[in-house]
């Protein structure tokens, strides 16, 4: 079939594209969180907050995708830490070339943690590599404990799994036991964190988690994994 | 660029696919809506109590697309329509050609209306028709307001936004009125609903839009566009 032939090409230039990335990011001893969710679970907040309280302690770039707005580079702005914009237009999900080019507008040798957010899907974005150390998918208790389920290909990527808007739990009738127990069923090694960027919950713990990820170095080629 | 003609051919035999569908829902005088929304927005809920209560007024069937499980189409069997799933596997949105294969499995010459609930995606999905009369994009309060900014080809291609889990707007600190200035601004003609499946605030409102909308028949080819 010459349409799944062209998306595998693109996929595999990709793929390329994403190790000369990765090459580059163990040159420069650079932490690299590829972080994915769908819309509105609430990524921009819970990144502005992680880079806010990583102030003094990594230093941090971000590099956020959207279709239209720049309104998340602004929020994320706030955090202190150099932000990069890559306006999408159509396109649902960021690749390895464009994080490249926007590598260039970032002071990427004072760096030591590039946090990217990719657009807002929870399809997509999970089968373009774009160099990272780590893949974080946000799951928002709003979405319901199911969604590890109905969307596979996204948590079995993912190294940690960020259960966001943990204040809300309540409100919306939240089972963390539930949403835990279908993660498990699909990423079995990844890394759970409950949070709340509003009240500031978990968020000492993952910031740490950064930190320790970081220190411990980048010795090996590729991905570390969940495993840590 | 190859890739892009590829994708244009890819949208192009998809759209003549759509018209088919048009022609056959014209011939069964079936209305036809497309609802779409990123994940965990609630239109499977929402779905389910507009099929429960539109029992009696219009015969309803549905076809729901999923990456994987069958948790969504338990859910609306217990509306008492009839469910047909399509498994997409990776793929991010439903086509027209999936839509022709699912029809077989309904009982078409008996219905009056076929509600399709499209893969939890806020931007593959806008790309594809699959021949309906209506597209009903749902924004749930817990996205927040500046959704219809950030992904506009979704909403742009809207006739009816529901704002859906009002219940959840205090908890959530979301404001109406600035979400629906943001709607305004991307989907003027767009009829707006505020509703909650839970405590069936706006319910009865919509559905009666979808009867009157049925009974007004189906006239015009194509679609019938948020002027109704």
């Amino acid at each position: 079939m010459r349409t799944v032939q062209v998306g595998q090409a693109i996929l595999s230039r990709n793929d390329k594209l994403a190790e000369r990335n990765r090459g580059f990011f163990q040159a420069h001893k650079l932490s690299v969180v590829n972080v994915l969710s769908g819309p509105g679970s609430g990524k921009t907040t819970f990144l502005r907050e992680t880079a806010r309280g990583l102030n003094g302690k990594l230093k941090t770039g971000i590099i956020v995708g959207d279709l239209a707005t720049d309104n998340d580079a602004q929020k994320l702005r706030a955090s202190g830490a150099p932000v990069v914009q890559i306006t999408t237009g159509t396109m649902c999900h960021l690749e390895a070339n464009m994080i490249a080019k926007a590598l260039k507008q970032l002071p990427v040798e004072e760096l030591q943690l590039l946090i990217i957010e990719n657009v807002g899907n929870l399809v997509c974005p999970a089968s373009f590599d774009l160099g990272e150390d780590l893949r974080v998918v946000l799951l928002s208790v709003t979405e319901g404990e199911d969604k590890p389920l109905k969307y596979p290909p996204m948590f079995q990527a993912a190294d940690v799994v960020i259960i966001s808007k943990i204040d809300l739990a309540e409100a919306c009738e939240f089972n963390p036991e539930q949403a835990l127990a279908n993660i498990r069923r699909v990423a079995p090694k990844a890394r759970v964190f409950e949070t709340s960027a509003k009240t500031g919950e978990g968020m000492d713990a993952w910031r740490e988690y950064l930190v320790e990820y970081h220190l411990r170095g980048k010795g090996d080629p590729g991905r570390s994994g969940g495993e840590v």
